[in-house]
């Protein structure tokens, strides 16, 4: 039997679906486990798919030595362990167990983008550290995920065959295809080693985001007169647009799923208490610390928090006052209000999220390819949507777009949109249904829109209270001024 | 001459004022700076007081071991220097020139409370670590401001009659009195070492969203036929009432300062770019971190990123197509309608600042007393207001008060002002006024009084993409289900 091309180490759900996928694209596959449970489950099915396929060959290591003894040289080991102190100590013991300078080590799991910058600089000379962030979860990995690839440039050229191979794909329309279709592959390679997990964590913070906004609609419908399985087929209806997504489509068919214990819609069986792994939170948190204005993510991750105080809100429920009943006299407008407003409120999480990737990719001066990113979320990710087309065609067409919702196109777009935007979250607020995610979209867009904006009065009131000073408007903006707030007459001082 | 009762160590203007604060109130004080005109500065200054006033007595040492050699013992060493590592390596020094263990170090700075936390396990044993925080500014500072203390307790009994002396104080009422008269001191003993700048931590970050919330109501008042000084005067009115706040106050006086340049009013002149310093994002960051919904203090912190970038927002202004004018053919109404949107907001952002404290008192085992947090907060700090006293008296009445927002006294007051405040929102959406940090609120608010939230689609869509499992409301919430969605016919799995 010939050597491996590639050894996956940690054969848990994401490591087991990579290996067979690269098997499916007649891969050598080595895998390693130390849960001899998850490694034997992994063999057996390795096993199954290349008796069927008779394409890659896996092989079972029972340690790392004959792991590392199976590869083709230069090595290429994926880990695909959990993120955190695992993955330093998984490299250390392969570099303990023979592995050279010119093989190559592919972080595959959820770092943390740091991490990996980290690593990259720890590394240097050992190994050649590359990280590539998975996008898709277990069907994404099996069948074809988003590859968010970076680290040492050198290694690419060694990873790229098999990536590109294993990828999502997409036509020339930016459809996804099927697993053996040809077309675009989802996979890319982005720059130094922190920038796949970086922009794999952006991608999370915008999938928190868009997740959080289809529920807002939801919500808001849910009030009306219409059944989980009228809302399901609504969506589905809007999935056939602009809206086109994945996540759209998989919340149509959640809505018009039955639960199969009571046989009631099957959303109302489950438990409002929303779970969360961290990455939006990373998202939200790097946005505050850059400085970048990421507002509609921050509120997805705080309506998963406050969705956890359930018993608070049960008991709150009773105790506070309701509002007016609001009946809308035309469902149907309502219900193009919220569209308008679902597409609205996205294009500004994108834009949100660029700007985050843009301010970033400026500070670790890293040359990142925004038509790349866009286009390698089009399939294979949580994400994917029509709209992220749109999103390469217009950094296509200007690649210096200092925000998304500046491209014409969406402009355009939003501009016909934007009364259907406003008429929904003016509804949701008289109505008493909570829209963060919606509403700060549309408080980040109208931010977007003031030339003025009421930060005159608050420097003002900064430097009343703690002499924090202001710029003029009439002077260049490094003149710094105090006025004298406590003097009777109050005069102006440059500092 | 007597031993100093107290070491001001840094000179700058918080340590000049608090060292002139404590002359004032008949301290003997020893001051040490490194810049040798911060010294000279601070202590030209006291010996005026001290030879007008005749009370205390102003030492100035010119090394650190004159600095303890001057200190009546245990030696009370109040730190005034940036935080950081400066912190450490001062303390280091001090240790170094002869600190002994019963002497007490007090660090007075903006210190993140986690270095605080470390700093008083580091130095147990070599001395007693002890921190405040100031609210208050140079003016607090010197005449009275808001003091968080925390740390070694032992500690406290020989800070505490310094620290009662020179805080601000207020009436039975809660009303701020002047420096000398007598009253309930604004100074109260937290817990262990980062309680106190937490509280503090939280303070700020109550501050920059309070700060936000009136440039929001100012911002939708500059679009009225309403000059800025008839804004002031409207501000002015409003600081009679519920809304009486110290922030309230100084817009008011901002908005009715004429530039003495242009004779403009000052605020059209003033450069609409903030600026922070920070302890507004850690807030946000911990609330995030933690799991704790505080959407509308960090939608502050992301509206002064937005004011950043006004180049880009005068560029979008131009491009961006603009609602229709909204004429509201009612604006007392309207002015109304925001006058009850400022108030509701404003408790929704300190319900939002105790869920925060309470979270992380019981994370990490502090006894707090939330009574006395709202109690010192009510004078000498920025966010001193006249809604404080009635959150004192609501924890006062329930001391187990889960969220703010439900203490009876606050409920029905929003129960009346939510369709006010439910009205701002909606004319600021359709008007195109953005309104991140008063929407918010209203969502927060929205989102507490729902017992339902569409959390159950979202567990949903995390169960499809992920098999993050959930939970069934007619079950026990430990119970955890998977549905096998790509199956024909759909299975429940219990994990």
């Amino acid at each position: 039997m010939s050597k491996s091309d590639i050894a996956l180490l940690g054969l848990g759900v994401m490591g087991k679906s990579l290996a067979l996928n690269l098997l499916d694209h007649g891969f050598n596959v080595a895998g390693f486990d130390i849960n001899s449970l998850n490694r034997d489950n992994a063999a057996k099915k390795a096993r199954e798919l290349s008796q069927q396929s008779g394409k890659g060959d896996f092989y079972n290591a029972s340690n790392l030595g004959e792991l590392l003894a199976n590869l083709a040289t230069p090595r290429v080991i994926a880990l695909s362990v959990p993120a955190g102190s695992i993955v330093d100590s998984v490299i250390d013991q392969l570099i303990a167990a023979g592995l050279e300078a010119q093989d190559i080590v592919i972080d595959t799991g959820n770092s943390l983008w740091t991490d990996s910058e980290r690593r990259e600089r720890n590394y240097q000379g050992k190994l050649r550290f590359f990280s590539t962030a998975v996008s898709g979860g277990e069907v994404g990995a099996r069948f074809g995920p988003s590859l968010m690839a970076s680290g040492d440039l050198s290694a690419w050229q060694v990873v790229k065959p098999m990536w590109q191979a294993i990828a999502a794909k997409v036509d020339q329309h930016g459809q996804p295809l099927g697993q053996f279709e040809s077309g675009e592959p989802c996979a890319a390679y982005l720059g130094p080693a922190g920038a796949g997990h970086y922009v794999k964590m952006v991608h999370n913070g915008i999938e928190y985001a868009d997740m959080q906004l289809i529920c807002e609609a939801y919500h808001v419908m849910s009030q009306l007169p219409l059944s989980a399985q009228q809302i399901g087929a609504t969506f589905a209806k809007w999935n056939q647009g602009v809206l086109s997504s994945y996540l759209l489509e998989i919340s149509a068919e959640i809505l018009q799923t039955s639960d199969p214990v009571t046989h009631q819609p099957f959303v109302d069986i489950v438990l409002d208490k929303a779970g969360q792994k961290g990455t939006g939170l990373w998202t939200a948190v790097n946005a505050l610390q850059v400085g970048v204005p990421a507002p509609t993510i921050a509120q997805a991750v705080f309506a998963r928090a406050q969705s956890g105080q359930k018993a608070l809100r049960v008991k709150a429920a009773d105790m506070l006052s309701k509002p007016s009943p609001l009946a809308p006299n035309d469902f149907d407008a309502l219900l193009d209000d919220l569209h308008d407003a679902l597409f609205s409120a996205k294009v500004a999480v994108y834009a949100q999220g660029f700007d985050l990737i843009k301010t970033t990719a400026h500070a670790e001066q890293w040359p990142l390819d925004f038509i790349a990113i866009a286009k390698i979320w089009r399939a294979g990710c949580i994400i994917r949507a029509q709209i992220l087309q749109d999103i390469s065609q217009a950094y296509q067409d200007d690649s210096q777009l200092e925000n998304l919702l500046l491209a014409p196109s969406f402009s355009a777009q939003i501009s016909g949109k934007a009364p259907g935007w406003r008429r929904a979250v003016a509804h949701a607020a008289l109505s008493g249904v909570p829209m963060p995610a919606i509403s700060s979209a549309l408080s980040y867009y109208d931010g977007l829109r003031s030339a003025v904006l009421p930060a005159n009065l608050l420097q003002a009131q900064r430097d009343y209270f703690g002499a924090h000073s202001y710029a003029r408007v009439d002077e260049p903006e490094h003149r710094r001024y105090h006025l004298t707030w406590s003097a009777s007459d109050k005069q102006q001082i440059e500092l």
